[in-house]
């Protein structure tokens, strides 16, 4: 199934997504209730090219499992100049909600910058059931479906400033989307990155260098996930740049492509 | 005004705290609606011996704009036996708002550590409107009150760990109460902590190395600040252990205490 979240006037509602092959056939049936709660098909359909998808959910908290591929630790070190150093354990950074667009969406450039910024596409994990200490075994359990995160940087300020405050967490550095694919498996997702049509980055969700079952088990160790907590699982290169308008697409094989534009702050 | 956010059975209302110069006279006036929206002031009254005090809003953001002073950041160079750094500008952190508790409740030392957890205790800026690119003059428009944070902390992971996930954001770690007070002004709050009675910390909100007017303007320049959006504005201190069985208290003048109780992980 596909979970969306969507708009039509002033009303937000949940949905799902069927024969989404092309923009044109694909059809939206609305759902009261959410994927984290108990809901119900209604008999309502829209047409997927006249509503407007919304982020799949705005978390309570949003986690960025990185650096979790080698190719992603590698590349960010040697920008660096520096040798790469490989965590230990599996430790996560909290990003801001508050930064969180939709697919479709624009990245706004903030003018403070110089000007670029700099994608990671992520597969993302939504948290469907109350998960403390659970086992490695048992964790996907606590896992309502995926979708696509692009956990847009600004470099400069990534190597100039004390905290990730202004380097990962501007308004519109969260593209979320565009839905929650369920009953698939995480380890076996394709992730490819699209800079104006031109692939930047094609890996696999089994390279990671922690598996999300592995996340879940050592995070729940000490904080409890929440329904509808979101954990974007790392990217694997060090990508270029993006000037306003460009269009960067985040594709995951089975559920979708996330994509968005990049425009000046005005 | 002294707005707090209270449960009685299962309901949750806001109400505002009258007499409170002793639990015994202390009266919550319950109000329809919210600080952050039209609210209504109703008949209805409870004592405040009688009701359970809740965090006085789950912000969609917890920031915590620490370093913030110079004794705070020195202590903990000392501490790692470096000369302190000094930031250049001010740039805050994320917090897990999934760890907030209110006051009263306990903070649990997670089995995983060694036995002892750390106290921050913090000025609590709640803003009430939605700020963007506001200037250092404006800014104390877009606060609604003021309360208080303990920031508590795990030094032996802070000083392991790759991120701040397990040394400051694990359940329970961010105490927040006990209500938010209107009126005030933000550089001339006094603040204690009491750790069993004994004073650990005793300084003043005047003394932050940036005012709070200078980081919600900084903050709002790339980030929209939220209604309900907290930020914790720094400690003074490096302060020691606490130990399950301990009570920590986090006065600040005007405002009220907010105390809880260290217990182990059971």
């Amino acid at each position: 199934m596909k979970w969306c979240r969507f708009q039509t006037g002033q009303r937000v509602s949940y949905g799902l997504v069927e024969d989404d092959k092309s923009a044109e056939s694909a059809v939206v049936i609305e759902v009261d209730g959410s994927p984290f709660a108990e809901h119900r098909i209604t008999a309502t359909r829209h047409s997927l090219g006249r509503i407007k998808l919304l982020p799949p959910i705005i978390p309570r908290v949003l986690y960025a499992a990185g650096p979790n591929y080698r190719g992603h630790l590698e590349g960010m070190a040697k920008r660096r100049g520096e040798p790469p150093r490989y965590p230990a354990r599996p430790e996560p950074k909290l990003r801001s909600v508050n930064a969180i667009i939709g697919t479709d969406d624009d990245i706004v450039v903030p003018k403070e910058c110089a000007g670029a910024v700099q994608p990671e596409g992520q597969l993302a994990v939504v948290i469907g059931k109350t998960a403390r200490n659970v086992s490695r075994e048992d964790a996907l359990d606590y896992v309502v479906g995926y979708s696509i995160g692009n956990d847009i940087s600004q470099r400069d300020w990534q190597r100039s400033d004390r905290t990730l405050f202004r380097a990962k967490n501007c308004d519109t550095f969260k593209p979320f989307g565009p839905w929650i694919a369920t009953d698939l498996d995480p380890a076996k997702f394709r992730i490819i990155v699209r800079h104006n049509g031109t692939v930047w980055e094609d890996f696999s969700s089994g390279d990671q260098i922690w598996d999300t079952p592995t996340w879940i088990h050592e995070m729940s160790k000490t904080a409890t996930l929440h329904p509808g907590d979101v954990l974007w699982m790392g990217t694997q290169g060090a990508d270029g740049d993006m000037v306003p308008g460009d269009v960067i697409e985040v594709e995951i094989s089975s559920i979708g492509v996330l994509r968005n534009r990049v425009v000046a702050q005005t």
